[in-house]
């Protein structure tokens, strides 16, 4: 008989000839299988979870007799009756090989755990921390050969954990003494490492075993809302998301008024930062408040924003981003600490800023590109993150290019008549009827359209209170399927209409959705001035994609993702029809969510994520739209609001779209997006 | 005729072939000669000043024509009008090689000067900062290339000094670009770097070029005092130095009343840092306005201090240290930044602290050891820094010890009856007439001793208050030379030693050295207690010093340095009277003066010394006196004062000592130290 057996691990497949009597542990670190330990082997942590097969596997070609594995010992027996063990389970510590055998590695066993990602086509995120926890037991300090205790620490983690250096900042130097005597020596140290090659840094000490979670925080730091996402670092899960109002809108509602607010008072820039710093604790407060845990074990925190508020998070003057040519004062990736920004996290906690991408593309676009990868894509992939400003990506395997268009806060329902931000009462659904031109609508807050028993009542107390921007974008394409509005974007008079909604309003007509005056309501209404304002907000954004095609050498590309908080809620059929996007199947536009936030997380769980995005990053060409004539150009040329919409036979069979023409004199008129009904 | 010229530079000899035409710094770059620049040859630094030799040079074997360079040309007439040059220097950049040539490069455009240090044996210090300054060309941002400016500032460093990578921390990130802009996009840049593997940090930026000062501080922070020093990070001059009491006398006076403090206040310990760090701050104050500088230039700092101070200035509760183990937080050196210790300085300036020997064996001593390098000595040396703590190293090439020895702060006039610190008015210096037992002795703040024409006078203002350090143990010395004491310590009565200044003192006797009680003065004595406490003090650093010599196995030293603020005031003729250090001939014994300072000043200087002193530190042996029984033996046996110092012929010959023993009972007697006589 053999004194060696036949070990093979699933699901990864690896195998290998181990002596009699070899640890399953030892075993799967020799064979470099994913299986956990946070106390390195002692039979205390019970992360090395395994499920021994047995019987035939005639896929491995081994048959395993029921004695494979060592007997049930008095470790696995106490940890059981302490802590629970599923039947079947064993400690891949504990339970030694006598001969061949096949073991299963469960899921929650593995370090690299896959993290659920809810859409199909988005990329999948594989549990990869910057931090992680080792149990070690550390020499006790000897007067004839004296070395601190940090020394003593660095040398049990050699030892135990093969790490062959580590370094620690003063915060937790601080608290090493008491924690080391407190745990008798014994106690689980929190690492952090992002490369291979960084020396990995001591984060915290606890006394004892320590296998409970860890945290980080990934954040979109928006112009408008800052929105953070509390993950615990040893699951991946995502335990809170909390959002709150940027506080620096009080210094101006758009960016550009950011800029020209530290322009004029010269402590501007340092009362932005302040205050965009305070919010950020808040956040943190409330996701550690929303979750239950203490802010003060979040050790990773992930930051990704836009050029402006990039450089006022950091307390950098964002002077040079409000002129020609947008200079960055960085673009690179930025490791700081917590400390280094005010964040009342772990003393010790760790920050990473995404890189920017040029001037005009922050680190909000560089995380849109981590989550839906499109340097990845076989498909020529176009990608929108709609805000404030639009982030662009378009590319695929061959190259990936990124521009930005200044789009205007009309799609955040600013600077539109009836408009308002996203909240209940607000109108978010539209659809008017092409016979009648009666609206039905729904708002935020209630499941029911406004012609639905019951819809007064479920919104008598939230009331019926604007349009916010995806009702906008809803509104103003239902109005020229209905024939309400021409391809030039004017509203038709009630005579030309027909419909008694539309009423003059100066030298141009309104269009009435709701009239709340009986009630003491508002009276809800889309003026021409609003859709000047979606028309050019659209063709901002249409144009920075068509720019980046023409710049691409294409006509058309393959998919579409809508990314961005508000991208989330535009239905794709009416950006098209509103000629927001380029023509694509309707199958192939998708929304991503706030894509941002995800790529965020993304670069927070896993780690070597983040020399991949700078990676991408680099090779990603920059088109500044603000030299590009050919923007300008398919800028004034994609006002108007097309009247068909070709590709999609679905959409064509539902509405018949009226070739009406309002325009009264000789302006305005057909543009790129007109013409595109021409071209077919 | 040939195209390549022969260019020597002196005093290295190094010597080369190049090209007609090229620049004499480009040449001396080629061969690693040390000619320095700031502008990287531009023309407008003037580093590179050299010195070209003419005519016949029998030596090198050449003969150097008057043509060997290149005319003088408009940039060095336009140096030389605006700024000055010496007569026959040239610039190194704009002179060219036309001919075989002899080049001397002067002391001042060497980048590794010589710093000057008084002692003769002393080890001298090569310049080699930590900071150095780098003039840079940057390119001007491109919206058709988008980068960062700080990704363009790497860039220039790159292309123009060969430097492959750069970090920038937030503080100056945040100058860069107002910095650029005002410098039209040319630069100078001062990078950190301490190991040729540690990637260059970039601590500052100006307008331009910039080639005057950048400061680095050194400081020996003492229980008692702290004192630093300024030096110019560029020539390697001490600008200012300065001193103050350390504020955390308040908490108490020695070390372990203040390890007490800490342990019985919850806060105790975070006062204490806060104090010593405020005490920093205002020690930087002193420092730059003696020097006239700006502290925010100050970049670079070192620490040396012992254990107690080195964790209460980081902010470590001292607990661990009062008490057996005696075990460091952490021993190793720590590279630090002056935000992370509250120190006002230059924002992104950097900290380092020495390595800690021991617990009771400090950064201080590794920084004595850094001075004196006992390691490099082929003499055996003994290295004796006192103060309230004695620290000892023992060592040569073969092997180095150390210890720590607590001969509690008598030396320094405490505990002491008419002790007092070192200020104007002490008694320092002492004599006593062996025949009449008169005194006669100087008081600090006056060259004349006490029985010269015009003391009275020249005392006047400052008094006579008491008796420091030094003039104590000189005191206790002169006593017992002139048979006033016995070599047990025993002061005899008025009738055994025939003089009328002493006189009963409770048990024992006093002896009077001076009385001011006619003019309002004090009365200042030296009582049978005085003596004891010197006692105790001598005999624990005599023990430490015998312990390494026990573990070094010899009954002799070669060498000994007596170290300390204090040391450099000790008579060595009465420290060995005193039987405070072993026997040695007495021109081997020498005063270091503040050694430890020293260490500080030589690793701010010198960069490479940083990790030669934690190699020698890793080496050194540590001895723990507190756990070797033949450290309490030694203490017991060398409580006496011997009664000659047969080494020395020339004390023998001055002095007539008498073989009295005052002790009236049978306990005392004659120990160790006053065994050797018997052992001649």
């Amino acid at each position: 008989m053999s004194d060696d057996a036949l070990v093979i691990f699933t699901p990864s497949g690896k195998r290998g000839r181990f002596p009699v009597g070899t640890p399953v542990l030892q075993a799967a670190r020799h064979l470099g299988v994913d299986l956990d330990s946070v106390c390195g082997g002692r039979g205390i942590c019970s992360k090395c979870q395994i499920t021994p097969g047995y019987g035939e596997f005639s896929k491995h070609g081994v048959t395993v007799a029921a004695d494979a594995l060592s007997d049930w010992n008095a470790v696995e027996e106490r940890y059981k009756s302490k802590r629970g063990l599923l039947d079947g389970r064993r400690l891949g510590c504990q339970a030694r090989v006598q001969g061949d055998v096949v073991i299963d590695v469960p899921p929650e066993s593995q370090v690299h755990k896959q993290v659920i990602r809810k859409r199909v086509e988005a990329r999948q995120i594989t549990l990869d921390p910057t931090v992680r926890l080792h149990y070690i037991e550390v020499a006790e300090p000897d007067m004839q050969d004296p070395s601190g205790d940090l020394e003593r620490v660095a040398e049990a983690l050699h030892a135990q954990w093969g790490i062959a250096a580590v370094t620690c900042e003063l915060p937790v130097l601080i608290t090493l003494q008491p924690i080391l005597r407190k745990g008798a020596w014994r106690v689980t140290v929190a690492l952090h490492q992002v490369n291979a090659t960084d020396v990995p840094r001591i984060l915290h000490i606890w006394p004892g075993l320590y296998e409970d979670a860890v945290y980080g925080v990934a954040v979109d730091l928006g112009s408008t809302t800052i929105a953070g996402h509390l993950c615990d670092l040893r699951s991946g899960e995502v335990l809170a998301s909390s959002g709150l109002m940027n506080p620096q809108i009080r210094f101006g509602e758009d960016l550009m008024s950011r800029v020209s607010y530290s322009m004029m008072n010269p402590t501007g820039a340092a009362e932005m930062t302040a205050a965009v710093r305070a919010g950020m604790n808040t956040l943190f407060d409330q996701v550690a408040a929303e979750a239950g845990i203490d802010k003060r074990l979040i050790m990773d925190a992930v930051f990704v924003c836009n050029p402006v508020m990039h450089h006022l998070f950091l307390g950098i003057d964002p002077y040079e981003l409000g002129q020609a040519p947008f200079a960055l004062a960085t673009s690179d990736a930025l490791r700081l600490t917590a400390r280094d920004l005010g964040l009342d996290l772990h003393p010790a906690a760790r920050v990473y800023l995404l890189p920017c991408i040029a001037g005009h593309v922050g680190a909000d676009a560089a995380a849109v590109a981590l989550s839906e990868a499109p340097e990845k894509s076989a498909e020529l992939l176009l990608v929108v993150d709609v805000g404030t400003n639009a982030e662009i990506l378009l590319g695929n395997t061959e190259k990936v290019l990124a521009c930005s268009s200044p789009t205007g806060p009309a799609f955040e329902g600013a600077q539109i008549s009836s408009g308002q931000r996203a909240a209940p009462g607000a109108i978010e659904r539209v659809e008017i009827d092409p016979a009648t031109k009666e609206p039905r609508f729904k708002v935020i807050g209630c499941d029911l359209w406004s012609d639905e028993t019951g819809f007064a009542e479920a919104t008598a107390s939230c009331g019926i209170t604007g349009i916010c921007g995806s009702g906008i974008i809803e509104m103003v394409a239902e109005m020229r399927m209905a024939g309400l509005v021409d391809a030039s974007g004017l509203i038709g008079s009630a005579e030309q209409t027909g419909s008694d909604r539309v009423f003059p309003d100066g030298r141009t007509h309104s269009y009435r959705i709701f009239d709340g005056s009986a009630t003491g309501g508002p009276t809800i209404t889309v003026t021409n001035r609003d859709i000047r304002e979606i028309q050019m907000a659209k063709a901002a954004l249409y144009s920075g994609a068509r720019l980046l095609m023409d710049k691409f050498g294409v006509d058309k590309v393959d998919r579409i993702v809508l990314a961005g908080a508000f991208g989330a809620h535009i239905s794709p059929k009416h950006a098209m029809v509103l000629g927001m996007i380029p023509d694509a199947p309707l199958d192939k536009v998708t929304s991503a969510g706030n894509a941002a936030g995800t790529g965020a997380r993304i670069a927070l769980l896993n780690r070597s994520t983040r020399s991949e995005i700078e990676a991408t990053v680099r090779n990603i060409h920059k088109i500044e739209t603000a030299i590009e004539p050919r923007f300008q150009e398919h800028f004034v040329n994609a006002s108007a609001i097309p009247n068909a919409v070709e590709p999609f036979p679905i959409l064509l069979s539902l509405v018949t779209l009226p070739d009406v023409n309002f325009n009264t004199g000789g302006g305005g008129g057909e543009g790129e997006g007109g013409r595109r009904r021409r071209r077919a």
